[in-house]
Protein backbone atom coordinates (compact mmCIF):
# COMPACT_ATOMS: atom_id res chain seq x y z
CA UNK A 1 0.00 0.00 0.00
CA UNK A 2 1.65 3.26 -0.88
CA UNK A 3 1.51 5.60 1.86
CA UNK A 4 3.93 8.19 0.21
CA UNK A 5 4.86 9.38 -2.90
CA UNK A 6 8.13 8.92 -3.55
CA UNK A 7 9.79 10.85 -6.75
CA UNK A 8 12.56 13.01 -7.84
CA UNK A 9 13.32 15.69 -10.79
CA UNK A 10 16.01 17.10 -12.55
CA UNK A 11 16.54 19.22 -15.45
CA UNK A 12 18.12 17.90 -18.56
CA UNK A 13 19.36 19.76 -21.39
CA UNK A 14 19.06 18.71 -25.16
CA UNK A 15 22.54 18.55 -27.24
CA UNK A 16 22.95 19.45 -30.34
CA UNK A 17 23.59 16.06 -31.69
CA UNK A 18 20.33 14.26 -30.17
CA UNK A 19 17.73 15.78 -32.79
CA UNK A 20 16.95 15.14 -35.80
CA UNK A 21 16.96 16.94 -39.45
CA UNK A 22 13.71 18.68 -38.07
CA UNK A 23 14.75 19.78 -34.50
CA UNK A 24 13.11 17.22 -32.82
CA UNK A 25 14.92 14.54 -30.31
CA UNK A 26 15.29 10.97 -32.04
CA UNK A 27 12.53 8.66 -30.04
CA UNK A 28 15.97 6.67 -29.44
CA UNK A 29 17.58 9.27 -26.82
CA UNK A 30 15.01 8.97 -24.49
CA UNK A 31 16.00 6.21 -22.83
CA UNK A 32 19.27 8.35 -21.47
CA UNK A 33 16.94 10.51 -20.08
CA UNK A 34 14.96 8.59 -18.23
CA UNK A 35 17.83 7.13 -17.09
CA UNK A 36 19.48 10.02 -15.89
CA UNK A 37 15.93 10.54 -13.95
CA UNK A 38 16.04 7.27 -12.20
CA UNK A 39 20.35 7.96 -11.15
CA UNK A 40 19.16 11.24 -9.96
CA UNK A 41 16.12 9.52 -7.72
CA UNK A 42 18.72 7.02 -6.57
CA UNK A 43 20.61 9.39 -5.50
CA UNK A 44 17.88 11.38 -3.28
CA UNK A 45 16.62 8.19 -1.65
CA UNK A 46 19.52 5.46 -1.99
CA UNK A 47 18.78 3.47 -4.58
CA UNK A 48 21.27 4.01 -7.27
CA UNK A 49 23.32 1.84 -9.47
CA UNK A 50 26.30 1.42 -7.98
CA UNK A 51 24.96 1.41 -4.22
CA UNK A 52 22.72 -1.60 -5.48
CA UNK A 53 25.42 -2.97 -6.80
CA UNK A 54 27.84 -2.95 -4.06
CA UNK A 55 24.59 -5.29 -2.53
CA UNK A 56 25.81 -7.62 -4.67
CA UNK A 57 22.98 -7.24 -7.40
CA UNK A 58 22.52 -6.09 -10.84
CA UNK A 59 18.99 -4.16 -11.91
CA UNK A 60 18.79 -5.20 -15.50
CA UNK A 61 14.91 -3.70 -17.32
CA UNK A 62 12.87 -5.68 -18.37
CA UNK A 63 10.42 -3.67 -19.47
CA UNK A 64 10.39 -0.35 -21.39
CA UNK A 65 7.38 1.88 -22.62
CA UNK A 66 7.56 5.41 -23.70
CA UNK A 67 4.67 7.45 -24.87
CA UNK A 68 5.62 10.32 -26.88
CA UNK A 69 2.89 12.66 -26.84
CA UNK A 70 4.67 15.87 -28.43
CA UNK A 71 7.89 16.00 -29.59
CA UNK A 72 11.35 17.41 -27.61
CA UNK A 73 12.49 20.34 -29.45
CA UNK A 74 16.30 21.76 -29.88
CA UNK A 75 16.27 24.66 -27.41
CA UNK A 76 13.37 23.65 -25.09
CA UNK A 77 14.59 22.92 -21.35
CA UNK A 78 12.99 19.85 -20.09
CA UNK A 79 12.31 18.62 -16.54
CA UNK A 80 12.15 14.70 -16.29
CA UNK A 81 10.38 13.40 -12.80
CA UNK A 82 10.83 9.46 -11.89
CA UNK A 83 7.89 8.42 -9.59
CA UNK A 84 8.65 5.10 -7.68
CA UNK A 85 5.65 3.23 -8.14
CA UNK A 86 5.31 0.81 -4.90
CA UNK A 87 5.31 -3.46 -5.48
CA UNK A 88 5.19 -6.18 -3.53
CA UNK A 89 7.14 -7.95 -5.83
CA UNK A 90 11.21 -7.93 -5.96
CA UNK A 91 11.25 -5.20 -8.73
CA UNK A 92 11.68 -1.78 -8.95
CA UNK A 93 9.47 0.33 -10.98
CA UNK A 94 8.96 3.76 -12.24
CA UNK A 95 7.02 5.82 -13.98
CA UNK A 96 8.26 8.89 -15.64
CA UNK A 97 6.82 12.17 -16.58
CA UNK A 98 9.24 14.94 -19.33
CA UNK A 99 7.53 18.44 -19.09
CA UNK A 100 8.77 21.39 -21.27
CA UNK A 101 9.70 23.77 -17.99
CA UNK A 102 8.86 26.74 -20.17
CA UNK A 103 5.07 26.27 -19.62
CA UNK A 104 5.08 22.92 -18.40
CA UNK A 105 3.27 20.95 -21.19
CA UNK A 106 3.49 17.32 -21.01
CA UNK A 107 5.59 15.77 -23.69
CA UNK A 108 6.09 12.19 -23.16
CA UNK A 109 4.76 9.62 -20.37
CA UNK A 110 6.60 6.54 -19.41
CA UNK A 111 7.51 3.35 -17.37
CA UNK A 112 10.57 1.29 -16.56
CA UNK A 113 10.53 -2.23 -14.99
CA UNK A 114 13.65 -3.55 -13.33
CA UNK A 115 14.45 -6.87 -11.51
CA UNK A 116 17.32 -7.67 -9.52
CA UNK A 117 19.88 -10.48 -10.74
CA UNK A 118 22.73 -12.00 -8.13
CA UNK A 119 26.26 -11.84 -9.04
CA UNK A 120 25.54 -15.42 -11.07
CA UNK A 121 23.34 -13.25 -12.78
CA UNK A 122 20.17 -15.39 -11.70
CA UNK A 123 17.13 -14.04 -11.11
CA UNK A 124 16.32 -12.67 -7.59
CA UNK A 125 12.67 -14.00 -7.29
CA UNK A 126 12.57 -13.22 -3.79
CA UNK A 127 13.48 -9.07 -2.60
CA UNK A 128 16.63 -8.73 -1.49
CA UNK A 129 16.89 -7.97 2.24
CA UNK A 130 18.31 -4.28 1.86
CA UNK A 131 15.55 -3.70 -0.81
CA UNK A 132 13.16 -4.91 1.99
CA UNK A 133 14.37 -2.48 4.49
CA UNK A 134 14.71 0.20 1.77
CA UNK A 135 10.58 -0.36 0.97
CA UNK A 136 9.82 -0.65 4.63
CA UNK A 137 11.36 2.71 5.82
CA UNK A 138 9.07 4.34 3.09
CA UNK A 139 5.66 2.00 2.92
CA UNK A 140 5.08 0.14 5.71
CA UNK B 1 -8.60 -8.36 -41.48
CA UNK B 2 -5.28 -9.32 -41.91
CA UNK B 3 -4.80 -12.30 -44.81
CA UNK B 4 -1.11 -11.79 -45.40
CA UNK B 5 1.98 -12.16 -42.72
CA UNK B 6 4.14 -8.92 -43.94
CA UNK B 7 7.59 -9.50 -42.45
CA UNK B 8 11.29 -8.83 -42.81
CA UNK B 9 14.61 -9.93 -40.92
CA UNK B 10 17.82 -8.93 -41.12
CA UNK B 11 21.09 -9.41 -38.95
CA UNK B 12 22.34 -7.25 -36.86
CA UNK B 13 26.08 -7.15 -35.73
CA UNK B 14 26.54 -5.57 -32.06
CA UNK B 15 28.75 -2.92 -31.86
CA UNK B 16 31.40 -3.29 -28.51
CA UNK B 17 30.84 0.18 -27.97
CA UNK B 18 27.00 -0.77 -27.14
CA UNK B 19 27.52 -3.48 -24.35
CA UNK B 20 28.12 -2.68 -21.12
CA UNK B 21 31.03 -3.42 -18.56
CA UNK B 22 28.94 -7.28 -18.12
CA UNK B 23 29.16 -7.29 -21.89
CA UNK B 24 25.37 -6.64 -22.03
CA UNK B 25 24.15 -4.58 -24.68
CA UNK B 26 23.08 -1.31 -22.63
CA UNK B 27 19.16 -1.29 -22.91
CA UNK B 28 18.91 1.68 -24.95
CA UNK B 29 20.67 0.75 -27.67
CA UNK B 30 17.74 -1.32 -28.78
CA UNK B 31 15.74 1.84 -30.49
CA UNK B 32 18.20 1.69 -32.87
CA UNK B 33 18.37 -2.31 -33.41
CA UNK B 34 13.92 -1.80 -34.19
CA UNK B 35 14.85 0.96 -36.24
CA UNK B 36 16.89 -0.73 -38.33
CA UNK B 37 14.73 -3.73 -39.00
CA UNK B 38 12.18 -1.31 -39.86
CA UNK B 39 13.77 0.37 -43.04
CA UNK B 40 14.83 -3.24 -43.57
CA UNK B 41 11.17 -3.82 -43.91
CA UNK B 42 10.89 -0.32 -45.67
CA UNK B 43 12.72 -1.20 -48.15
CA UNK B 44 11.55 -5.04 -48.86
CA UNK B 45 7.80 -3.68 -49.05
CA UNK B 46 8.58 0.39 -50.13
CA UNK B 47 7.45 1.88 -47.02
CA UNK B 48 10.39 3.34 -45.88
CA UNK B 49 11.47 6.75 -44.24
CA UNK B 50 12.64 8.11 -47.37
CA UNK B 51 9.39 7.37 -49.17
CA UNK B 52 7.26 8.18 -47.15
CA UNK B 53 8.81 11.31 -46.64
CA UNK B 54 8.85 12.22 -50.52
CA UNK B 55 4.92 12.41 -50.33
CA UNK B 56 4.75 14.59 -48.14
CA UNK B 57 4.80 12.69 -44.45
CA UNK B 58 6.78 12.28 -41.31
CA UNK B 59 6.43 9.08 -39.57
CA UNK B 60 6.98 10.09 -36.19
CA UNK B 61 7.22 7.18 -33.18
CA UNK B 62 3.90 7.78 -30.45
CA UNK B 63 4.39 4.57 -28.87
CA UNK B 64 7.37 2.13 -28.19
CA UNK B 65 7.53 -0.25 -25.37
CA UNK B 66 9.91 -3.19 -25.38
CA UNK B 67 10.24 -6.71 -23.06
CA UNK B 68 13.56 -7.56 -22.12
CA UNK B 69 13.46 -11.51 -21.67
CA UNK B 70 16.79 -12.34 -22.06
CA UNK B 71 20.54 -10.36 -22.16
CA UNK B 72 22.14 -9.83 -26.09
CA UNK B 73 25.78 -10.53 -24.89
CA UNK B 74 28.47 -9.09 -26.93
CA UNK B 75 29.37 -11.96 -29.61
CA UNK B 76 26.10 -12.98 -30.19
CA UNK B 77 24.74 -12.83 -33.78
CA UNK B 78 21.15 -11.42 -33.50
CA UNK B 79 18.32 -10.98 -35.76
CA UNK B 80 15.82 -8.64 -35.65
CA UNK B 81 12.39 -9.52 -37.33
CA UNK B 82 9.75 -6.55 -37.90
CA UNK B 83 6.16 -8.04 -38.51
CA UNK B 84 3.74 -5.36 -40.08
CA UNK B 85 0.33 -4.97 -37.68
CA UNK B 86 -2.62 -4.35 -39.80
CA UNK B 87 -4.96 -1.41 -38.78
CA UNK B 88 -8.11 0.56 -39.98
CA UNK B 89 -6.41 3.75 -38.46
CA UNK B 90 -3.90 6.32 -39.94
CA UNK B 91 -0.90 4.13 -38.26
CA UNK B 92 1.79 2.00 -38.59
CA UNK B 93 2.44 -0.76 -36.16
CA UNK B 94 5.26 -3.05 -36.02
CA UNK B 95 5.68 -6.09 -33.52
CA UNK B 96 9.49 -7.00 -33.38
CA UNK B 97 11.57 -10.08 -32.42
CA UNK B 98 14.82 -10.36 -31.54
CA UNK B 99 16.68 -13.88 -31.46
CA UNK B 100 19.48 -15.35 -31.14
CA UNK B 101 20.74 -16.58 -34.87
CA UNK B 102 23.02 -19.35 -33.18
CA UNK B 103 19.85 -21.36 -31.64
CA UNK B 104 17.03 -19.54 -32.42
CA UNK B 105 16.42 -18.50 -28.40
CA UNK B 106 14.19 -15.77 -28.48
CA UNK B 107 15.94 -12.22 -26.40
CA UNK B 108 13.49 -9.64 -26.63
CA UNK B 109 9.79 -8.63 -28.14
CA UNK B 110 8.74 -4.83 -28.83
CA UNK B 111 6.06 -3.37 -30.39
CA UNK B 112 6.05 0.49 -32.09
CA UNK B 113 3.12 2.36 -33.60
CA UNK B 114 3.66 6.05 -35.81
CA UNK B 115 1.31 8.16 -37.25
CA UNK B 116 1.78 10.86 -39.84
CA UNK B 117 2.15 14.14 -39.79
CA UNK B 118 1.76 16.54 -42.52
CA UNK B 119 4.81 18.99 -43.60
CA UNK B 120 3.13 21.32 -41.18
CA UNK B 121 3.45 18.98 -38.44
CA UNK B 122 -0.11 18.46 -38.06
CA UNK B 123 -1.68 15.30 -37.44
CA UNK B 124 -3.39 13.31 -39.88
CA UNK B 125 -6.23 11.29 -38.59
CA UNK B 126 -7.50 9.85 -42.08
CA UNK B 127 -5.11 7.18 -44.21
CA UNK B 128 -3.53 9.20 -46.55
CA UNK B 129 -4.31 7.97 -50.63
CA UNK B 130 -0.76 6.80 -50.53
CA UNK B 131 -0.94 4.79 -47.79
CA UNK B 132 -4.80 3.35 -48.14
CA UNK B 133 -3.27 2.00 -51.77
CA UNK B 134 0.03 0.45 -49.87
CA UNK B 135 -2.56 -1.50 -47.46
CA UNK B 136 -4.44 -2.70 -50.47
CA UNK B 137 -1.94 -4.14 -52.59
CA UNK B 138 -1.86 -6.48 -49.19
CA UNK B 139 -4.91 -6.31 -47.42
CA UNK B 140 -8.60 -6.37 -49.08
CA UNK C 1 46.11 38.20 -37.57
CA UNK C 2 44.10 37.88 -34.65
CA UNK C 3 43.20 40.58 -32.85
CA UNK C 4 40.96 39.74 -30.55
CA UNK C 5 40.09 36.44 -28.68
CA UNK C 6 36.52 35.05 -29.86
CA UNK C 7 35.30 32.41 -26.91
CA UNK C 8 32.94 30.40 -25.60
CA UNK C 9 32.44 28.81 -22.22
CA UNK C 10 29.44 26.09 -21.29
CA UNK C 11 29.01 23.90 -18.41
CA UNK C 12 27.73 20.17 -19.93
CA UNK C 13 26.49 17.68 -17.53
CA UNK C 14 27.94 13.81 -17.98
CA UNK C 15 25.34 11.65 -18.59
CA UNK C 16 25.29 8.01 -16.57
CA UNK C 17 25.01 6.30 -20.01
CA UNK C 18 28.11 7.91 -21.06
CA UNK C 19 30.38 6.36 -18.40
CA UNK C 20 31.55 2.98 -18.89
CA UNK C 21 32.08 0.47 -16.01
CA UNK C 22 34.74 2.50 -14.39
CA UNK C 23 33.11 5.22 -14.38
CA UNK C 24 34.79 7.43 -16.71
CA UNK C 25 33.59 8.99 -20.13
CA UNK C 26 33.31 6.82 -23.26
CA UNK C 27 36.09 8.54 -25.65
CA UNK C 28 33.68 8.40 -28.35
CA UNK C 29 31.07 11.12 -26.44
CA UNK C 30 33.67 13.67 -26.57
CA UNK C 31 32.52 14.80 -29.74
CA UNK C 32 29.44 15.64 -28.87
CA UNK C 33 30.64 17.95 -25.91
CA UNK C 34 32.86 19.81 -28.30
CA UNK C 35 29.70 19.97 -30.73
CA UNK C 36 27.56 21.49 -27.99
CA UNK C 37 30.56 23.63 -26.63
CA UNK C 38 30.74 25.32 -30.86
CA UNK C 39 26.67 25.47 -30.35
CA UNK C 40 27.07 27.86 -27.64
CA UNK C 41 29.84 29.60 -29.87
CA UNK C 42 27.87 30.35 -32.77
CA UNK C 43 24.99 31.16 -30.40
CA UNK C 44 26.78 33.81 -28.91
CA UNK C 45 28.75 35.15 -31.96
CA UNK C 46 25.78 33.92 -35.08
CA UNK C 47 27.96 31.59 -36.52
CA UNK C 48 25.69 28.37 -35.43
CA UNK C 49 24.60 25.99 -37.60
CA UNK C 50 20.70 26.60 -38.57
CA UNK C 51 22.00 29.93 -39.31
CA UNK C 52 24.88 28.77 -42.29
CA UNK C 53 22.41 26.49 -43.14
CA UNK C 54 20.05 29.45 -44.04
CA UNK C 55 23.25 30.61 -45.68
CA UNK C 56 22.99 27.77 -48.35
CA UNK C 57 26.49 26.46 -46.53
CA UNK C 58 26.73 23.02 -44.90
CA UNK C 59 30.09 23.02 -42.64
CA UNK C 60 31.12 19.37 -42.41
CA UNK C 61 33.97 18.45 -40.16
CA UNK C 62 37.14 17.41 -42.05
CA UNK C 63 39.33 17.48 -39.60
CA UNK C 64 38.90 16.44 -35.45
CA UNK C 65 41.34 15.29 -32.65
CA UNK C 66 41.76 15.42 -29.28
CA UNK C 67 44.18 14.67 -26.68
CA UNK C 68 42.66 12.89 -23.33
CA UNK C 69 44.76 14.13 -20.55
CA UNK C 70 42.89 13.27 -17.77
CA UNK C 71 39.84 10.68 -17.49
CA UNK C 72 36.43 12.83 -17.15
CA UNK C 73 34.49 10.87 -14.37
CA UNK C 74 30.79 10.57 -13.79
CA UNK C 75 30.05 13.28 -11.07
CA UNK C 76 32.29 15.91 -12.37
CA UNK C 77 30.90 18.95 -13.75
CA UNK C 78 33.04 20.28 -16.89
CA UNK C 79 33.17 23.43 -18.80
CA UNK C 80 34.12 23.42 -22.54
CA UNK C 81 35.52 26.01 -23.98
CA UNK C 82 35.16 26.81 -27.60
CA UNK C 83 38.34 29.43 -29.16
CA UNK C 84 37.89 30.68 -32.67
CA UNK C 85 40.88 29.84 -34.64
CA UNK C 86 41.19 32.96 -37.45
CA UNK C 87 42.38 31.54 -40.73
CA UNK C 88 41.71 33.29 -44.28
CA UNK C 89 41.01 30.19 -45.68
CA UNK C 90 37.22 29.15 -46.60
CA UNK C 91 37.13 27.19 -43.09
CA UNK C 92 35.64 27.33 -39.06
CA UNK C 93 38.73 26.14 -36.94
CA UNK C 94 37.74 25.65 -33.22
CA UNK C 95 40.41 24.91 -30.61
CA UNK C 96 38.87 23.52 -27.17
CA UNK C 97 39.23 23.06 -23.87
CA UNK C 98 37.37 20.64 -21.15
CA UNK C 99 37.72 21.59 -17.95
CA UNK C 100 36.90 20.25 -14.24
CA UNK C 101 34.95 22.89 -12.73
CA UNK C 102 35.79 21.98 -9.13
CA UNK C 103 39.54 22.70 -9.15
CA UNK C 104 39.77 23.74 -12.86
CA UNK C 105 42.25 21.08 -13.97
CA UNK C 106 42.88 20.66 -17.72
CA UNK C 107 41.14 17.30 -18.85
CA UNK C 108 41.31 17.46 -22.76
CA UNK C 109 42.19 19.60 -25.08
CA UNK C 110 41.11 19.43 -28.92
CA UNK C 111 40.74 20.67 -32.50
CA UNK C 112 38.34 20.41 -35.42
CA UNK C 113 38.39 22.17 -38.44
CA UNK C 114 35.22 22.77 -40.49
CA UNK C 115 34.96 23.33 -44.64
CA UNK C 116 32.06 24.88 -46.54
CA UNK C 117 30.02 23.02 -48.68
CA UNK C 118 27.21 24.31 -51.39
CA UNK C 119 23.86 22.84 -51.47
CA UNK C 120 25.21 20.59 -54.40
CA UNK C 121 27.95 19.15 -51.90
CA UNK C 122 30.27 21.27 -53.72
CA UNK C 123 33.79 22.33 -51.44
CA UNK C 124 33.43 25.75 -51.60
CA UNK C 125 37.41 27.13 -52.18
CA UNK C 126 36.48 30.75 -51.71
CA UNK C 127 35.18 32.53 -48.37
CA UNK C 128 31.42 32.47 -48.61
CA UNK C 129 30.55 36.46 -48.95
CA UNK C 130 28.74 35.95 -45.55
CA UNK C 131 31.82 34.40 -43.41
CA UNK C 132 34.04 36.87 -44.99
CA UNK C 133 32.15 39.53 -43.42
CA UNK C 134 31.76 37.76 -40.19
CA UNK C 135 35.37 37.48 -40.24
CA UNK C 136 35.88 41.49 -40.84
CA UNK C 137 33.57 42.35 -37.55
CA UNK C 138 36.15 40.86 -35.35
CA UNK C 139 39.80 40.41 -37.11
CA UNK C 140 40.65 43.51 -39.56
CA UNK D 1 61.91 -2.00 -36.45
CA UNK D 2 58.65 -3.03 -38.52
CA UNK D 3 59.27 -6.31 -39.89
CA UNK D 4 55.63 -7.31 -40.70
CA UNK D 5 52.70 -5.59 -41.71
CA UNK D 6 49.66 -6.09 -38.60
CA UNK D 7 46.55 -5.36 -39.78
CA UNK D 8 42.91 -6.70 -40.08
CA UNK D 9 39.70 -5.38 -41.55
CA UNK D 10 36.07 -5.27 -41.22
CA UNK D 11 32.88 -4.75 -43.06
CA UNK D 12 30.92 -2.51 -40.80
CA UNK D 13 27.12 -1.81 -41.83
CA UNK D 14 25.78 1.58 -41.51
CA UNK D 15 22.59 2.18 -39.10
CA UNK D 16 20.48 4.31 -40.25
CA UNK D 17 20.16 6.05 -36.86
CA UNK D 18 23.38 7.35 -37.73
CA UNK D 19 23.05 9.76 -40.38
CA UNK D 20 21.71 12.95 -40.44
CA UNK D 21 19.46 14.39 -42.12
CA UNK D 22 21.37 14.76 -45.41
CA UNK D 23 22.14 11.21 -45.21
CA UNK D 24 25.87 11.44 -44.20
CA UNK D 25 27.02 9.76 -41.34
CA UNK D 26 27.49 12.10 -38.47
CA UNK D 27 30.94 12.60 -37.34
CA UNK D 28 30.85 11.64 -34.24
CA UNK D 29 29.61 8.32 -35.06
CA UNK D 30 32.95 7.60 -36.22
CA UNK D 31 35.06 6.20 -33.06
CA UNK D 32 32.20 3.52 -32.85
CA UNK D 33 33.42 2.43 -36.18
CA UNK D 34 37.74 2.74 -35.43
CA UNK D 35 36.70 0.72 -32.00
CA UNK D 36 35.10 -1.82 -33.86
CA UNK D 37 38.14 -2.48 -36.21
CA UNK D 38 40.20 -2.10 -33.16
CA UNK D 39 38.37 -5.36 -31.21
CA UNK D 40 38.25 -7.01 -34.60
CA UNK D 41 41.64 -6.76 -34.90
CA UNK D 42 42.21 -7.66 -31.40
CA UNK D 43 40.75 -10.72 -31.76
CA UNK D 44 42.61 -11.52 -34.66
CA UNK D 45 45.70 -10.60 -33.13
CA UNK D 46 45.13 -11.91 -29.39
CA UNK D 47 45.20 -8.17 -28.46
CA UNK D 48 41.58 -6.98 -27.73
CA UNK D 49 40.46 -5.39 -24.67
CA UNK D 50 39.23 -8.24 -22.54
CA UNK D 51 42.32 -10.25 -22.71
CA UNK D 52 44.72 -7.06 -21.65
CA UNK D 53 42.12 -6.33 -19.05
CA UNK D 54 42.31 -10.05 -17.77
CA UNK D 55 46.12 -9.18 -17.59
CA UNK D 56 45.88 -6.56 -15.39
CA UNK D 57 45.59 -3.27 -17.62
CA UNK D 58 43.38 -0.53 -18.95
CA UNK D 59 44.12 0.70 -22.11
CA UNK D 60 42.40 3.94 -22.56
CA UNK D 61 43.12 6.26 -25.67
CA UNK D 62 45.14 9.48 -25.31
CA UNK D 63 45.07 10.24 -28.58
CA UNK D 64 42.52 10.02 -31.68
CA UNK D 65 42.66 11.59 -34.78
CA UNK D 66 40.05 11.94 -37.59
CA UNK D 67 40.69 12.94 -41.31
CA UNK D 68 36.99 12.63 -43.00
CA UNK D 69 38.22 13.01 -46.96
CA UNK D 70 34.23 12.18 -48.53
CA UNK D 71 31.58 11.28 -46.39
CA UNK D 72 29.82 7.80 -45.63
CA UNK D 73 26.38 7.79 -46.78
CA UNK D 74 23.86 5.99 -45.69
CA UNK D 75 23.41 2.64 -47.87
CA UNK D 76 27.35 2.45 -48.57
CA UNK D 77 28.51 -0.58 -47.55
CA UNK D 78 32.35 0.49 -45.71
CA UNK D 79 35.21 -1.41 -44.93
CA UNK D 80 37.11 -0.56 -41.78
CA UNK D 81 40.95 -1.81 -41.75
CA UNK D 82 43.10 -1.31 -38.26
CA UNK D 83 46.91 -1.10 -39.18
CA UNK D 84 49.20 -1.93 -36.06
CA UNK D 85 52.13 0.73 -36.10
CA UNK D 86 55.04 -0.67 -34.62
CA UNK D 87 56.56 1.28 -31.29
CA UNK D 88 59.51 1.21 -28.47
CA UNK D 89 56.86 3.01 -26.50
CA UNK D 90 54.55 1.22 -23.46
CA UNK D 91 51.56 2.38 -26.30
CA UNK D 92 49.34 1.18 -28.82
CA UNK D 93 48.85 2.95 -31.84
CA UNK D 94 47.09 2.08 -34.95
CA UNK D 95 46.49 4.03 -38.09
CA UNK D 96 42.81 3.09 -39.78
CA UNK D 97 41.31 3.48 -43.52
CA UNK D 98 37.93 3.53 -43.91
CA UNK D 99 36.75 2.31 -47.77
CA UNK D 100 33.57 1.69 -49.85
CA UNK D 101 33.55 -1.79 -50.40
CA UNK D 102 31.89 -0.62 -53.76
CA UNK D 103 34.94 0.64 -55.61
CA UNK D 104 37.45 1.13 -53.32
CA UNK D 105 37.39 4.47 -52.58
CA UNK D 106 39.22 5.89 -49.19
CA UNK D 107 36.62 7.88 -47.79
CA UNK D 108 38.31 8.42 -44.33
CA UNK D 109 42.25 7.85 -42.24
CA UNK D 110 42.45 8.00 -38.51
CA UNK D 111 44.95 7.41 -35.67
CA UNK D 112 44.76 6.63 -32.46
CA UNK D 113 47.08 6.14 -29.30
CA UNK D 114 46.24 3.61 -25.97
CA UNK D 115 48.43 3.87 -23.15
CA UNK D 116 48.59 1.64 -20.09
CA UNK D 117 46.84 1.67 -16.46
CA UNK D 118 47.38 -0.94 -14.11
CA UNK D 119 44.43 -1.36 -11.69
CA UNK D 120 45.28 1.47 -9.43
CA UNK D 121 45.23 3.57 -12.48
CA UNK D 122 48.19 4.52 -12.57
CA UNK D 123 50.52 5.14 -15.90
CA UNK D 124 52.63 2.14 -17.21
CA UNK D 125 55.59 4.01 -18.60
CA UNK D 126 57.67 0.42 -19.09
CA UNK D 127 56.01 -1.82 -21.29
CA UNK D 128 54.02 -4.29 -19.62
CA UNK D 129 55.55 -8.09 -19.31
CA UNK D 130 53.16 -9.89 -21.70
CA UNK D 131 52.86 -6.41 -24.09
CA UNK D 132 56.84 -7.10 -24.87
CA UNK D 133 56.04 -10.62 -25.39
CA UNK D 134 53.69 -10.09 -27.61
CA UNK D 135 55.26 -7.25 -30.04
CA UNK D 136 58.35 -9.72 -30.17
CA UNK D 137 55.90 -12.44 -31.58
CA UNK D 138 56.28 -9.99 -34.73
CA UNK D 139 59.14 -7.77 -34.90
CA UNK D 140 62.33 -8.42 -33.67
Amino acid sequence: MQKKTLEASIKIPIRFNEVDSMGFVWHGNYAQYLEEARENFGKKYSLNYLEILSKGYYIPLVDLSIKYRKPIIYGMEIEVKAKYIFSDAAKIIFDYEIKNINGGELLTTARTVQVFLNKMYELEIVNPEFYTRWKEQFFV
